[in-house]
């Protein structure tokens, strides 16, 4: 395991808080990065239902899954013993007569009563609407909340641990973008980059070897560049174009996300004029934070600069960022855009990544970082400039 | 775009008729394979809210989602035109004050009135519980239908255009197993095999670069191999070990996964006798398909075989594939298990793979295959056997 069980226990205490304080007595998790979160379990089986059952006096949590996942898997890998596991039937898995959630309804049954609160992850990707329907008919008499995002927010601020683990996430994010950086010719194909980023994030360094992302990397290039989710082709670069890398560095399921802008050949005087202008607007967001400073107040700061450089920009600038498993490496707490009135503090943990979209170009450069007591420390270390590959 | 704008109209076409035989009048697609195989739509867009609808008389669905995505990335990249495009604020994106679902409901408004019989993907890891509730609020005089496999099913037997895709995948599958046995040496660490893969995966051919799979390479070894969707390490390979590596090729999103197994160094007479009783029975198990046959047909004849071996095994063994994005390239129709009472026809494609898991090692061999007139076609040609790395 790669935190000791005290620290789980500390996070799962937090949660309890926070569930006392919403009324909440028991909670089912079922977004695989709280999962990990409070039970270090970290597979690829999420593609069928499986959670966590917290309660308010348990100090160790109840894994519902798979029969292979739940014994094979979790009390092999996790501090969770044998007792604190569940089970269904695999010739439930997309089954017309049965489902995984019927289950669900039964191991929720053990820990509640008529009248109960329980909290739901109502907008997990995870936590579908048929899930849903059948907990309803399953426990008729208790009382559902949605409890989306009460893990994500514990999440927020990090321990010195997992801070020493997003750092070594930053330092593979480092090498993944020089990885593009070498490969990025006129003439190589989309996939070879794609490849060889691969290649530097998953190797990673002598020490720490990488892990998967949970976004693929992104490389939108020229007219494309406007859809900045669209990924890689096996189309080759021409002679001349424009285009941003988004990826990020995993480590141990903590990531740390870099974005940066790439020309093949010379650049035109807007790319040069809007990479500079979002350089100088990125580095006016960074200086701003420390604790204390509001969200929107980094937004804000990044806004004004743009506006100085004839610039405009209207969609949010940033994230609270950590622990990652498809389909986002973003917590889904905390954004830079204006009406977040979070307060940053010491250890909050953001990816500051501001894009310009054009309809023939587009732009970003980010950087991850925590709040320190006095400002930030990013965790990867690249030059904040347009890479020119000539 | 890859396929022809005819193929697209005829994929909707048998949507439209899967949609009438069940009296649905509007079906919204959430799925990002649905959505891909009726629009072309390929972007890492799906970790937000986006969907098609389908009515039973416009032959060009309707795209609903964010702006960027929307227009930059739907409108330049498939056959779908401006007028059949909408999108939502990004203001509403992890808010907590609004939510992107309230906008499909004014869509699905302009499709529908009271009454409407509007289909639904309700177990769709793409349409939340939360999504449910935006939508009977937002409509409530409409009668919602769980559509959930619908288009999938549609999707189950394949053209020429996509069983050729299916053979570039079974290619590319190839080239990951083979990059896997190149790199599996005692010392190696499981995260430089996983790279070795990935970039395998990547490249591709000469000719054909490859897409990323939408599961990442499973490798668990030893003893972790009971748990089946366990992913790698940074920890190294001891001298003697058992593992097996599934992953898929994929082209243009269509998968052809494979699955090998390999011991370093002398196999135990165990993992010897598994492996070797596990490709009789898979040789069955393929041996038995043809036009006419049904799916548990085809895993009785496995079973059959496993038990002439001694040998016991109760879970599918094998699923339809095609299109992919995460968390699964299984297509979530045909399991090759009892009950399954599919009668398999030509062009249909599935992957038969079957797994020995025990306490302290597991055994997986598999082929993906389209039915042909008479058998079947492999999409990889590799011996079927255990890799043996001395």
């Amino acid at each position: 395991m790669i935190f000791e069980t005290t620290e789980f226990k500390e996070r799962v205490k937090r949660v309890q808080k926070s569930m006392e304080e919403k009324g909440i007595e028991v909670l089912l998790v079922s977004d695989p990065s709280n999962i990990y979160y409070m039970s270090g379990y970290d597979a690829w089986s999420f593609y069928v239902p499986q959670g966590l059952v917290v309660t308010l006096t348990d100090e160790m949590p109840v894994f519902i899954g798979r029969h292979m996942d739940a014994f094979a898997g979790v009390v092999k890998t996790t501090w969770l013993d044998e007792q604190h596991v569940r089970w269904y039937a695999d010739t439930t898995i997309h089954s017309t007569t049965s489902h995984p959630m019927q289950r669900f309804a039964e191991v929720l049954g053990e820990f509640s009563h008529a009248g109960t609160v329980i909290g739901l992850e109502m907008d997990s990707n995870w936590f579908t609407a048929t899930c849903y329907e059948h907990l309803k008919t399953g426990l008729p008499d208790v009382k559902f909340i949605d409890a989306s995002t009460l893990v994500n927010w514990v999440r927020v601020i990090k321990s010195e641990n997992e801070i020493a683990l997003q750092r070594v996430a930053g330092k593979i994010a480092e090498l993944g973008i020089l990885a593009a950086r070498d490969t990025l010719r006129p003439g190589v194909r989309e996939c070879d980059v794609a490849a060889a980023i691969y290649s530097a994030q998953l190797r990673g360094t002598d020490e720490f070897g990488g892990d998967y992302a949970s976004i693929v990397p992104m490389l939108p290039s020229g007219e494309k560049a406007g859809a900045p989710h669209l990924t890689w082709t096996d189309r080759r670069y021409p002679e001349n174009i424009c285009l941003y890398i988004e990826l990020a560095g995993s480590y141990y399921k903590y990531h740390s996300p870099l974005a940066r802008t790439f020309s093949i050949g010379k650049p035109n005087k807007d790319v040069d004029y809007v990479s500079k202008s979002l350089v100088e607007g990125l580095n006016s967001a960074l200086d701003t934070v420390k604790p204390g400073v509001t969200a929107e107040e980094v937004e804000l700061a990044f806004k004004n600069t743009m506006k100085k450089c004839g610039l405009e920009k209207n969609s949010r600038i940033g994230y609270s960022v950590g622990i990652g498993f498809p389909p986002d490496w973003g917590e889904r707490t905390i954004s830079l855009r204006p009406g977040d009135k979070t307060v940053l503090q010491p250890n909050m943990t953001l990816h500051c990544v501001p894009g310009m979209y054009y309809d023939n170009f587009g732009v970003s450069i980010s950087e991850a970082f925590r709040v320190t007591e006095t400002g930030i420390e990013t965790f990867a270390n690249l030059p904040r400039d347009l890479i020119v590959i000539d």
